[in-house]
């Protein structure tokens, strides 16, 4: 049995809690929080304080991390690698080399192993890239996604004057998907790949119009792209826009021998991206325990991990069941 | 610089001359072959003996097996793998645990790293199957194969007496596989999943209608199976059916939470089937020789292996770049 613990308890957290009831080689220690343990509605699990996780160290196998990018994890990949196994989904992508040095040095240093960012961009897209351009180097890759919900992009959107609440779609060009496929060859820019959809609810009193150019010229998020502008009602959007679907594909067209067309396509349709990334941090967690007991310690990525440490199945009834 | 010998030419061997082309890390030290080293119109390859093949020992570091898995591979890949690091595409399901334990054998016997059971199926499709299964363990796994173009049908066709030639294509259900997408629990028999399509020249006087009878009643190839067959010309099977595309899809619908639908789809398209497969082979060529530098000796499979080990890439450009 492989015990697992969640720090940290959002969206993603409780993605975790609800893979570990679909996998019966692990078991759940509990949710460790920075907030008061009894105010978290947990799904059945325990509720610590962040400060009580070394107190279990005994009965911790690895730890899933589950805070955000952009301010948890580059601290507490680090700290807590120095005490035990972690699985973290760190997504920055430009910051990846140095968190991955970090954790390296702290996991190396106390004999425990880390995998950090896991999940599916970066994590499985980031597999199929590479299993596609090593297979087939003459080639181009394209990652599209969506459709799905954007959280960087709606929080964008929340932040302007104005807008009481938001929800933006990334949606993927399908025409230029199939034209790839069929073996175009195509100088693809940003504005040809996706389109943004917005659903927006404005404060009163506020100006739609102003509203509007300001999203669809705000450089970084939306001025690259075609972007399309609704105004719903706070009930609208609350009805049919707080889903958090997502997904994408990894599409790799390369050409064999002088003119042979070879496609590759990878695709996820996610009716929840933070469920489905949880399944993925388990996934790995599995793996991560595995290094651990084989004492290959270090950081990793999904990059250097065997696929058959994923799977609780023995490698005899691997390659009779699944080869 | 990997060294490469090619063990058998025939499509495949000539695809992976075609491969190590677009590799600008490997050289093809020759091609090995039983018949006449002098008849062999290679594309530009060296052609040596097969009984020449120990006395190059040491310029080589793999050895590619293009054989077939009827009859070469089950005494080619053992008995190889003695002097050789050896890849191989054997795939005849069945018989896979008693190839790899042979395998596995002489390679720890000798010091040597065989990977055998590479290319799309087995190979690109079971590491598919088993990366969407142990993340998302509630769920359903379907293979479809198509459109393209099966040896075995084919050939099982042209051993018809009456008939003098035969291409037959598999072709998916794509209704099923949308369905599928759809989130659609359905129970699938055989026939459900694909139609067969066969284009068959008759020998002069041969009896049109019985040939059919005899076809769609054949077990094992045709009787579970919705199959259309055409009668053409030879001039029109040269000019239409001669070309090897295949390609297919691992489709692997899961749940998470309760009612949370996940798909997770891998497709290849392939204008050539062979071509594609030896670009495979030639990607594990490259983790073959890197895991024999590491002294990891023994036989393994696709489920074995670190993605990293096919990339010509360092581990720091991968993470910076692919992650």
């Amino acid at each position: 049995m492989i015990n697992v613990a969640i720090v940290g308890y959002g969206n993603l957290g409780r993605g975790v809690e609800r893979s570990l009831k679909q996998n019966p080689d692990m078991e759940l220690v509990g949710v460790f929080t920075r907030r008061s343990p009894e105010t978290v509605a947990t799904e059945g699990a325990a509720a610590f304080h962040m400060d009580d996780l070394l107190s279990k160290k005994a009965d911790i196998d690895v730890c899933i991390l589950c805070g955000g990018s952009a301010t948890d994890l580059p601290v507490q990949t680090p700290e807590i690698t120095k005490n035990f196994n972690t699985i973290d989904s760190f997504d920055t992508h430009a910051k990846i080399p140095e968190h991955f040095a970090k954790v390296d040095q702290a996991a190396k240093a106390n004999q425990t192993v880390s995998i950090i960012s896991t999940g599916w961009d970066p994590g499985l897209f980031s597999l199929n890239r590479l299993y596609a351009q090593s297979i087939l180097p003459t080639g181009e890759t394209n990652t599209f996604w969506g459709k799905g919900v954007s959280q960087g992009h709606s929080d964008a959107l929340r932040r302007i004057a104005g807008v009481a609440d938001a929800t933006q779609y990334t949606i993927p060009n399908n025409e230029v998907i199939e034209n790839l496929k069929a073996g175009e060859k195509l100088e693809l820019t940003t504005r040809d790949k996706h389109f943004r959809e917005c659903f927006v609810v404005l404060e009163e009193g506020a100006d739609a119009e102003a509203i509007k150019e300001e999203i669809v010229t705000m450089p970084n998020y939306f001025s690259d792209y075609d972007t399309e502008v609704n105004f719903v009602s706070q009930e609208e959007l609350n009805r049919d826009h707080k889903a958090m679907p997502h997904g994408g594909t990894v599409l790799h067209t390369g050409t064999t021998g002088e003119i042979t067309n070879q496609v590759i396509e990878y695709t996820l349709q996610l009716e929840s991206n933070p469920e489905f990334t949880a399944s993925v941090l388990v996934a790995y967690a599995r793996a991560c325990v595995r290094l651990a007991k084989e004492e290959q310690f270090g950081a990793f990525t999904v990059l250097d991990i065997a696929p058959k440490y994923l799977s609780p199945l023995d490698d005899a009834t691997l390659r009779k069941e699944l080869l």
